[in-house]
């Protein structure tokens, strides 16, 4: 395998910035592409947010501030940002026609030996493996919220060859990251699987009326020792994503309880009670019922 | 209501231990029933131990010890345990049979307006709702590890009043635990339905072949930030435990992948690889990797 020194980062947008972050950081060149001038503009300044906010939790020394944006560099041509690079990391919307032509399009300009890896949080990379004209050395590679956590799923599609998914694998360690190999593409990565599924038996919960999504908070915060329970983590996702997460599954399953789950949910997203953001989901923000330190009492009002 | 003053505890395990201190800790006159002395000799030694555990974690005070133990009684005569008796709290062997038959007896025995509970973690009250002869002022009343958290779980079956479920809440909070209030009946509590929802999604993930339970358990660690993640859990719940679990409902839902997790399962039950108190189970205690500061890096060797 090809060393790696140059890092492509596609799409400009909150993944794409922090995951140009962590190249630099590591010390990759890194090159950052997206289609306007406008959107390269912005994603500069984001990337300088992202590296103060480094700086101030630590995770990278003042000293190290100007070298780290001095690596990154920003381009519209994607014939000049694809020159020589080694590995390529694609962030664009969640379209797969779309990601084809785009890593088609990269196919023919960067180097052979060029490894292509997407970012995508929902699609699986079979569905645009054969688009990216190399699907022997593409698979996906998935961030979390790099800023809060390090880990990171690798997932290969069935013509992923060993020798990527090692490259992958060390690209990962490199960049201080921390692994989560997966042997086989599976619809939804390892975290993401677990995390709703307990988010979908809490909705199941209270879609069915069993309990009250505060009493489903609270048995999961008191068992669990956790400061924040399902609801309330719904609230921090965001309700319209979780909502179209389990649409999108109840419409794949058929399954009845998915559906009513979507159709719990539908509520918020039309009334524009989306979550944290908004102001209210199933809690009022910005000082949530659960965050209260009488809340598994359950004596405070709810909301 | 009848204001309750006496509770029985049906059942001298390990359960109806901590129930039994909990009660006596609250001050209401504790009896405890079993059908032999020898168990009633083990339990008493068991709440001690209970009860010291309580003055060195501070539950409750150096002072407050001999009043509790005065508080509680002992008794295989369930004529004299049950006169007078106004609350009952059963946790005798996950039997439905064996349930209804002794509640049908505690009807016989106790006063007319004696609320009687099931602390039952796997069964259903409308199971044996009819055998109690008193449908009405039947419930469930789940504990889970009251030394360790405060949830309790209020399940009604089809037939239980409104004035036995408020009657409940209210004894939940008498002895300063948390009450989860389920508003119907429903194939597992609160936090179990959640948290057998997370486990079988990471089984799904390790039986599949996607990843390894060293792997599974990192991804939940790193993003969630916990101590441990699902497979560590299942090593301290006991792999016969969750396989007996995992296998019932893989016998109800006829579901595929619910088979291939109990089969999964299986080995490790019968190699007598039941987790933490074997010394084995998907790690090697008493130092498991998951527990090691190296864990999430993933530098160490597995065990």
């Amino acid at each position: 395998m090809q060393e790696i020194k140059t890092v492509l980062i596609v799409g400009s947008g909150t993944m794409g910035r922090k995951i140009a972050f962590l190249t630099a950081a590591a010390g990759f060149e890194t090159r950052i592409y997206d289609i306007s001038e406008k959107a390269l503009a912005d994603a500069q300044k984001g990337v300088e947010r992202i590296v103060r906010r480094a700086v101030a939790r630590g995770a990278i020394a003042a000293s190290e501030e100007e070298g780290v944006l001095a690596r990154i560099s920003s381009f519209t041509d994607m014939a000049l940002a694809a020159k020589d690079a080694d590995f390529i990391s694609e962030s664009i919307p969640e379209d797969p026609a779309l990601k084809g032509r785009v890593f088609g399009e990269l196919n023919r300009l960067c180097p052979e030996h060029a490894i292509f890896t997407t970012n995508t949080s929902s699609l699986m990379p079979s569905m645009f493996a054969g688009a990216t004209g190399r699907p022997d050395r593409f698979a996906a590679l998935h961030f979390h919220n790099p800023e809060v956590d390090r880990i990171v799923d690798i997932m290969p599609h069935p013509g992923t060859s060993k020798e990527t998914m090692a490259a992958i694998q060390d690209f990962v360690k490199a960049i201080r990251m921390i692994p989560i190999e997966m042997h086989r593409e599976n619809p939804g990565y390892v975290f993401n699987s677990m995390f709703m599924s307990l988010l979908g038996s809490a909705l199941t919960l209270a879609a069915r009326g069993v309990a009250s999504p505060e009493d489903v908070d609270r048995s999961w915060m008191g068992v669990m020792q956790m400061p924040i329970g399902p609801f309330g983590m719904m609230d921090q996702v965001g309700l319209e994503t979780v909502w179209k997460i389990t649409d999108y599954w109840a419409s794949v399953t058929k399954a009845s309880q998915a559906k009513a789950n979507a159709a719990y949910l539908k509520p918020f997203v039309d009334e524009g009670k989306l979550g944290a953001k908004t102001g209210t989901g199933f809690y009022s923000y910005p000082a949530p019922a659960w965050g209260q330190p009488d809340f598994l009492e359950g004596t405070q009002a709810s909301g």
